[in-house]
This record gives C-alpha cells, structure tokens and sequence, in this order.
C-alpha cells in the first residue's frame, strides 16, 4: 500500500498546515471523501481545481498537470484489505451482500448501482451510547440491457 | 455460493406467494435487508420472529431451530465477487476504501466503524435521469483502546 | 464450471433438436450471443420470452419461472480460465489493457465502458487466408460522478 | 503496475507535446491501439517505426533499440484488474464468457479466436442519450488440429 | 481432478478390453497423445471418429454425441500440478521458459508457438543407462500483427 | 519478472555484439537453449565454459564466480505465465497434460520423465503454409521406488 | 515483512540502550505488549506518550508525528505466516476456532468479540516441567444488532 | 466448512437435549473448549471418555470408533476466515502478531508457545458498560535446539 | 482431503482387524511407509502385492485393479496443510530449506535429491526426556545435464 | 527471495575464503545445516558463536548484535517452492505426507513430531549406481495435551 509521490506530498502538507479534508472541500465546492480520494490518486481533477488545492497547500502549481491526468485506479494491497477500518467494508459485503442484492433487485429489476454515476458521504452521528458513523452511497441504478 | 436447503426452501416459498422482504419486514418489525440476512443464513431471528416468519411463509413451524441458532457468518464464493451487483461494492472500497479511512478517521479519531453494531437500509430515489439506489449503513464507532 | 441444471437442460433440449442460437435469436427478436447467456443463467427473460423459448425448445412451461428471476452472475472457474478460447480474451486484457483504457480516455475523459447499457456480437468475417472471428462490443460510455 | 522506465518517457513526452495516440498513428500509420500498445511494452517496432516515433515525441533516437526488442508481455497487476475500466472488461469475460465460446463454436467449429493474427479498434458513437465506446476485436479463427 | 462420466467410461472399457492409446490410435488414424486428449475431453471426434472409438470399446453407440461437442478445455486442479509426472513439465516452464522464449523469438521474431495448430508425440528411446521419454512438440509459429 | 544484475549484463552485451544463441553456443559446444538458461542464471557454467563466455561476450573476467556458483532456479513471475509465448506452454499442460501422463505411463510404467537429466532442442521447420516451431525434449525415464 | 523507517529507528534504539518493552510500558503506563504495537506502526500514541517514548530512547522528538498519527494497520506478509512462533496462533484459530465460536456464542449469544475494545497481556507461567507462556485476550462483547 | 457426519450428528444430539459444552465437560472432567474441540473433530477421546459422551448425548455407542481415532486437524474454510467472531481472532495476529513475538523472545528468548501442549479457556467478564469475553491460552515454551 | 473409496475401504479393513501398516508391510516384504502409500493411491501395487494385501485385508480380490493401475499423486489440500503434523514438515522446508539445498550443494553440486528413486522411513527413538520421532529420507542425487 | 544483506556478506565471505558449512560447523561445535540456517536468518548465534564465526569468516565483529537477535525465520518466495531442489521436499509432502501422518501416529499416536526441537542432518551414501543424499530428521514427539 505505497502511496505514489505525490499522494505522501499532498497528504503531508495538509498535516504540516492542520487542514481537513472538510476544509479543503469547502474550498474546491466538492465533499471531503471526494477530496480524499483526489488526494489518494482515486479521482481526476479539473484544470481549475488543481490550482485551488495546490494553492491551498501552498504546493508548486507545477504539480497540477499530476492531478488532472486519469488515474490507475484501485488502491487496496493486499486484495482483501487487513486494516481493521477497511476490513469491516469487506465484511459488510461477506454478510449483508447477498441481502443487499436480492433487496436492490426486489426494489429496482434487474441490474446494479453504478460505482461510477455515484457518490458517498461520511456523518457523524452524535449519540450517547456512543457516536455512530454514518456512511451515504447513492449510484444510479443501471438496468441490464437486452439486445 | 451453492445456497443451504433452509434459504433455498425459504426463498422458493417467498417466490410462490409472491411477498416480498419489505412485506415480510412489516410482519417481524424489522428492516427488509435484515430480513433478507435471515433467509440468507447471516442473523439469527428471536422464537417469536422465527414463529412469526414461518408463518407468512406457510412453512412448517419445526424449521424454527434453523433460524434461532447462531450461523457461520460469510457467504461470497470466490471471496472477490464475481457478480456485478456485488462487484459494484467491492469495487468502492477498492476505490473509495482510503479516502474513507482517513475521512472517518479525522472525524472520529483512531478506531473502527463497527460491523456488528450495525444497521443498512436500501432507498429508491426516483430521479428523472435515472432512479438512484441509496445504502445507508450506520456503525457505532468504536475507538482503540490503549492498555 | 459445473453447469446448472436449468443450463444442462436448455443445452440439451438445443442440441436434441438442431437449433442455433441465432435460430432461437431470430424467435425471440434478441441477438444471439443474448440468447446463449439467457441459457448459462447470465441473464433474465421477460415472461413472454420465456414462453416463447420454452416452447421453441419443447420444454416444460413451468420452468419459465427459473428464466425469469434474477440469476447470481459470473460464471468462469476457475477465475482465470484455463479453456483456450477464453483465455484468450483474458490474454487480449493482459497485453492490450492499459492500451485500451488510454485510448478510450483519450477519447470519452475519466470514465469506463458499462458492461451493463451493453451490447455484443460475434460476426464471422470470411477471409481465403482464414476466416475471422469479429467481436464487437458496445457499451455506454459512464463519466466518473465528482460530488 | 509500475510503468518501466521506457514507457514513462514515453508518455511523458506525448503529455508534453499535447499528441493524442491518433496523432501518432497517422504517422506511423498504424492503428491508436497498436501505438498505445507500444508505448506500454506490449509491442514491438521496426526500426523505421521506432525513429519516427521516437522523431515525433522529440526524444533521443538512441531509445530505438528498446522499441525494437521483443517484450515480454502481460503487464496487468494484479492479476484480476482493479481499475475500473479495466475490470469491466474482465468483468463481461465472466458474464458473457460462456455464451461468447459457444456462439464462435456454434459458427466457425472447435478452435479459437486468435490474440495474436489480432486487430483491436475503439470508436466513440455518439449518442444523444449517452455516448458509447465501440470495441472491435478482430482475430483469425485458428481450427484444433488433430493429428 | 474428478474425471467426467464419459471419460471414466471410456478410460474402464479400455482397461477392460486391455487396449493401448496406440492400438486404438492405429485405428482412428490418429496419434495415441491424441487420442487420449479425446478420452480426457480435451478433443473434438468427428462422428465417423466417434464410431469408431465406440465399436472398438465395445461401447453404446448412443455416446457419439458427447464426443463430438466441443468439450470445455483445460483440466488440471489444482492450477499448479502436484502430480509429480506432470508437474515436471511445469518445472521445465519455471526453469527453461525464459530461455525457450528468447531463442524462439531470435529464430523466428515476435510471435508465438500456436498450441492450436499444434501436435504432440511421445517416444521411447533406448538406453542402456536407462531408458528415455522424447517429447516432440510441433506448432505453427504465429507473427504478432501490427495494425 | 526483474532480471538479475548478472542477467542483464549478459543480456546487453549480447546484443551489443549482435552475438546470437547459437553462435554462443557452438563456442561453449553447448545447445543454444542450455546456453540461455546460463544467461538467466538456471544453470551453472564449468570455470572453462565461463571463461569461454565471459571473454565471447568481452566481459570481466571477474563475473565468472556468478556463472559458477548453483542457482535458485525457477523464473516464472506470475507463476502463471502472463506472457503469451510462455502462456501457451502453461496451455499445452493444461490440455495434454493428462493425456501425456496416460502416453507417458502406457509406455514406462509408473514413474516420470526426469526434468534433471534433460535436455530441450528447438527447431525451425520451414512450411511454405507457415513457418513450425518444433521444440523437443528428451528425459530420462525414471521409475518409482517401492522399498 | 520489511519495517518501516520507523519502527526499525525505534527498535535499534531499544536494542543500543538495551532497554525492554516492560521498561518503556512501565514509563508509559501502558502495557508491554501495547508499547511493541505502537512501535510496529499499530497503535497511536497520544502526544504525551510520543514525548516519553522518544526522550526513553533517546530519538529525535520530531518523530512524534509519526507517532500520533492513524496508521495503517495490519503488517503480516505473507498473509498465513511462516514464522513458526506466529504461525501456532494461526493454528490455534484453525484447530480451535470453530470451538471457539460454539464456546463463545454458547455463553454470549450471537456477536463477536472486540478486537478493538481489547487488551491482550504475555505472562511467563514457571514450571519444573518447562515454562509456560500464558497469552491473555480480553474484548468487549458485541451482540450483533436486528433493525 | 461443511462439518462431518460425525460433527453434525453430535451438535444435533447437543442441540435436542439442550445440553451445553460446559456440562458435558464436567461429566468429561475437561474444559468445554476441548470438549468443542472434540465435536468438531479436532482432538481425540479415549475409550472411556468415548463412552461417557455418547451416553450423555443418547447416541449410539458404536460412533466411539470415530472419536478415538487421530483426526485430520484444522478445519477453516476459506483459509482466512470469513465469519466474523473467527476472523477478530485472525485480525489480532494481524495487528499484534508481531509485538507478540517480541515480547515472548523478550521474555523466553528464540523459540515458540506450543499450539500442541496447549490449553484454552473462555470466561464470561461481567461489565457495566458491557460483559467481556476472556480468552486465556497456554502453552508450554519450546526454545529452539542448535545441534 | 476426502478420501477415494478405495483409501476408506482399506482403511476401515485394516482398523476393524487391528493390523497396523509395519504388520502389513511384513507380509509384503515392504516398508510401512511404502504401504500407507499405497493405501493413499500414492504408490501402485504389482498384482502379486495386490493379492497378498486383499487377503490380509480380507477384501475382495477384485479391488487388485485399483491398486495396480497408476495413481494422480499429490493429496493434500489445501496446497499448504493445515493438519498441525502434515504443517511441520512444511515449516522445516520454510525454516531450514535454503541452508539445506546450500549442504546438499556444496556435498555434491548443481542437482536434486531425486523424490522417486526415493525411500523414507520412520523410527522410534526412545529417550527418557520424551520419545522421539526420526524420519530418514534417501533420495539418488540427480545431477543437472548440460547439452 | 532476495537475501538480507546479513545473509549476502556471510556467503560472499564464505565463498571468498573458500570455506564449507562443515569446515566452520567444526569450528562452532554445530552441523553444518545448522550454520547454514544461522547464515539465512533462520537461527541465533550465542554471542561466543557470533565471535567465532565472524573471525573464521575474516568480518567486522560489529555484526555480531545482527547474529544474535531472534529472526523472523520462514523463507521462501513464493510460499510453493519453484526451485527444483527445494520442491522435491515438497513433493514429497504432497506424496507422502499422509501415509507419514498415519506411521507416525500409530508408532507414536495423536501428537506432532516438533520442528523446534528438532535436528536435520544431511549424508551423502556413495553408491555406484549413483550417489545417494540421505537427509535424517529428528523431532522430539508432542503428544496432544487435552484439558
């Protein structure tokens, strides 16, 4: 799980600085898991929000062509991931994925949620037995087509 | 991913009577991925909810001790997905999974969102473009403890 | 890659009575490369088509039911095929991937090819050095969502 | 999936240039496939192709000899592509494998579609509702032969 | 490993009858390697073949159809042998594969040896310090296409 | 599939001289093939054959103690050949392989064919239909022990 | 299995001073065991601990970041370890697992233990006969949760 | 992890008399734990114990012959557990693996814990903020022999 | 691991009679390791061998067949044994695998302890401070040929 | 399966002086598989032994600290060894591994044979048929403790 040049450098500036990612995502108009995969060579930027990142992490401008270039995407090593935060993921889907197909296909017919035309969010859920995390995804149904 | 005799005999009868897993959820008062985690041999069902789902299934109430008794949990063969629907899923944490990582973890600091202490719902978002599956999973956070 | 039994029978019934599946493609208004993966259980089959094949290949109307419920897919074991002709589309992935997938973000931005909104046919090009297998694949170009 | 040293110099000085795979093409007049193919070690150039290459990206003439060994090919990793566009294409191997094999038998007999007496096109088709990738594969049919 | 039905009875009639892959060979007109390709579903008869093989094992004629499908190819399980005849040949692969590479290319250029276009003999050779197995293969060298 | 230092050396100063194989080859009296293995380090020189080498290929005496020493042998890199003219040997096994090992043991007895005191020629067959790659191997038979 | 800069920085300091885990857990008021996680990039130190540690040590304090940060966990290469002393826990879950879990679920119900609300202590058990190594795992119950 | 007829009868026989593993091992005089581990085929019994545990579980005193003889050990399918109460314990080695070994050979010096002279225990911690689970393993030390 | 029907017949023969593999192979004039071999479809029978042990087994003379005909070798699955026994073998080869292909060299030079012109035994060797267990294999050297 | 740089200094020194593993086990007092282990990282010197070997091997004293720390042993890459030598060990686990298992338990009953304490010897038997390497183990055996 290397990270590439310029991920361990983006990812160290925002540290040297104290920002978030929420920070960072009110400044680029996007949310701050999408900023995070940015960060982590998961998502393309344009032109535009290049510049704005880099200067918010008062980074070489000349970095940006890095950001805007179409990544190699999937990050995980091992293939099943062993860090207990990302295991749990993979876990859900061991469980609960065969339910959560039958449920979408009850719900939609048959096909998929896109992870393309698709979008996650991270809440903090306040509670006083303990606080729960709260994680959104919402892709676009895509039907099988027939031909 | 050959099904066990007890979700095969289970699915085939929600199939003849045409219910679907949010009607059977109304009947048990529970959420229709938990209900389809049951037919899939991934929870455990209390007497009463087993009495009450056998049933609306018109199945024999002596299946009950398969429902009440605490499963081997895990069901994807191979352990990667090869189904798109469930794909789709591992395919975001491959993508996704870092970004969420540090997300949750700046909101919550160095712990884990937990799998057991866990709800998922499924939504229909109808959309002029496309209706749009929405999965929202809620985890109490649990943070590492230090000795 | 034990077939299922719904295949064997649909295979048999096929090679019983001399159809192709371009004949059974020509009944049912449907290609037939869809049309065989209606047979190995990689697609579903609206009622009437159901009918219609059930009947084209004397069988049982009541497995109609089985044709139309939406089957788990993916079906190669093991996951790198060791049958020559399909691994040589595994190969044309090897050696062309990363061809492939700059030429198509060259061309369409960050994004994939669905292998849902997809079509694909197999035409037999004659050629006096060697007939040639034409395979064309056509699928919806998805852009990746930022949010 | 590191890149090699050659390729990296490469695709750094089409970025540079502002050439497409198209561009290049014309040039050499080869497919944008093939020259992509190229630029990643999975082909191999005449002497004549590597000068005009190597003259059109600006680079040291001396890098022919690289161009013009035979590579050692297969260049995904893992072996199970998790780029998402890349795993779309492994993705309809295991969806439409199976009917794909029995419909080239169905027309041409027992045999194979061959990966290297092999061409590959990518063409946009445009599409009010959504552009789409066309991909045309185009491989002699090779018989078994018995002996 | 599990062998299919018809290979299990095909492979008792002949220990039954006491027949050699060569005696049988001589009567197929067909190499004894090829001919236990076709008892290990692994080869296409014709129907003449197919009768042929029946009448000399003394078998139903009915199995003629199951010889002449084109078999799912590619056998071994686990995918790397652990048979020790068969895993030798693996070890030639891991040790002189390699080597075999780049002296076929610098013969021959950049291509492959077809294992389609392909034949496979094996002979005794005598020797008074222990006999010795010759394993001929012989295949169409295909030239990669540039397009 | 990372070459050794000592392979690369080899491997440059080869081309450099424009030196083929089996020029090599009828210097060291050795097939060209054995010759290949040295220089991917899976077999060991005598101090004569390095020196003949060494001084062939107008490198550093000094390098001889690495063509000496006994090799960890075994190249392959994934363990499945990704490469295709590798591959199609890995395929010849998973086709023949039963096949060869019933031939193999009609004509011994129980045992195998020694990859040990082996040998591996390759020839080019000329075919005005295309060029054949004969590629033989030669193996001492050697039966099992009962005790 | 390779360490980070850190971990071996902070082990060769351990070593050069001869200090011990117990020593350093007994500064940091922390447990032996949970001192070698945080210094194998496991656990996370509070500002305070990253402070004591380095001055123990005798390390530059500008190390503590490294320290206070969220690692990436999970650090076994191969995933099944062949150390043998690492490799008996992975027996003991293959050998006692599933008598683990009855054991487990018959006192507890349905749900797991905590592997991050847990603390795992190393007690050396003298004995005439050989000492004994006594590993004590303590986690928190989670019931698994119906909605 | 389909259990053995053996297993399946025994936790039947269990189930129907409602008896737990804790009052079978105090007929046994062993801990439920190895008692479980008996179910599953993990340990052996003597004649006596053999006997003793059929008589409590109303079973036929001829399975005796089954529960004396030396089991076929480790029974985890797939390798890395997918249930999630066994995969915490695989998750533990992940992350404390390795400051378990350094802290046993700070304490013990080279060598292992056995998983062969070995004990477990499970206990019930009762908690106000929630019952934890005890897990105490024990092991004789076994130091590396020089020779 | 399942067993071939010919393994359990043996098996549970030589258990119901009480005779023990040494008893066995004293009658055969073979080691007991051999016959256990043969027991496991690892060695093949002559027919006179074939009949001595169906007697003493008491079976059926027409099982011969199966003990003559030659066996797919290689038993264990998973490929890394999980049976605590059958692993210690494995973690010698871990352990102490490099050092002994180094002292086999350095005795006797580039080449292979053959495992077919091969025998084992095991011996008992009785010591006061715990039995121990003595396996000695005798493998013929096989030194490489160069060609 | 690259070496530490511990391990390449010690051989490189060996081969330089022209030194066996039996020559310096006669100065350690220790079999030369032994030394060899202490070579690969697969035992631990005392501190008198790291003293001696050093000087017999004319190297700095200062790497004595590295020979006297307790390694991560396991060493071979991939987990199934490619390397003829080391494979035939393997084989001979996968062909003799279960009739192994059933002698040792019937001279010994259910326990293991230990890898820790536990010697390995290698002679070399002079036969004029061909040389004879003769690899003894020795193990003390570890009956299963039940509690």
């Amino acid at each position: 799980m290397a990270l590439s040049p310029l991920s361990s450098t983006l990812l160290a500036a925002k540290q040297r600085l104290g920002l978030t990612f929420a920070a960072l995502g009110s400044q680029l108009e996007r949310d701050e898991v999408w900023v995070a995969a940015l960060f982590y060579g998961q998502a393309t930027a344009s032109a535009e929000q290049a510049a704005i990142l880099l200067a918010a992490l008062q980074l070489d401008a000349g970095l940006a062509s890095q950001l805007t270039t179409y990544p190699m995407k999937g990050a995980l090593d091992p293939v099943i991931p062993t860090d207990p935060l990302l295991y749990r993921f993979y876990e859900i889907l061991q469980v609960y994925g065969l339910p959560l197909k039958d449920v979408i296909q009850e719900k939609f017919g048959d096909g998929i949620m896109s992870a393309i035309d698709f979008t996650l969010h991270v809440d903090k859920v306040e509670d006083p037995k303990g606080d729960r995390v709260k994680v959104t995804m919402n892709g676009k149904f895509l039907p099988y087509r027939a031909w």
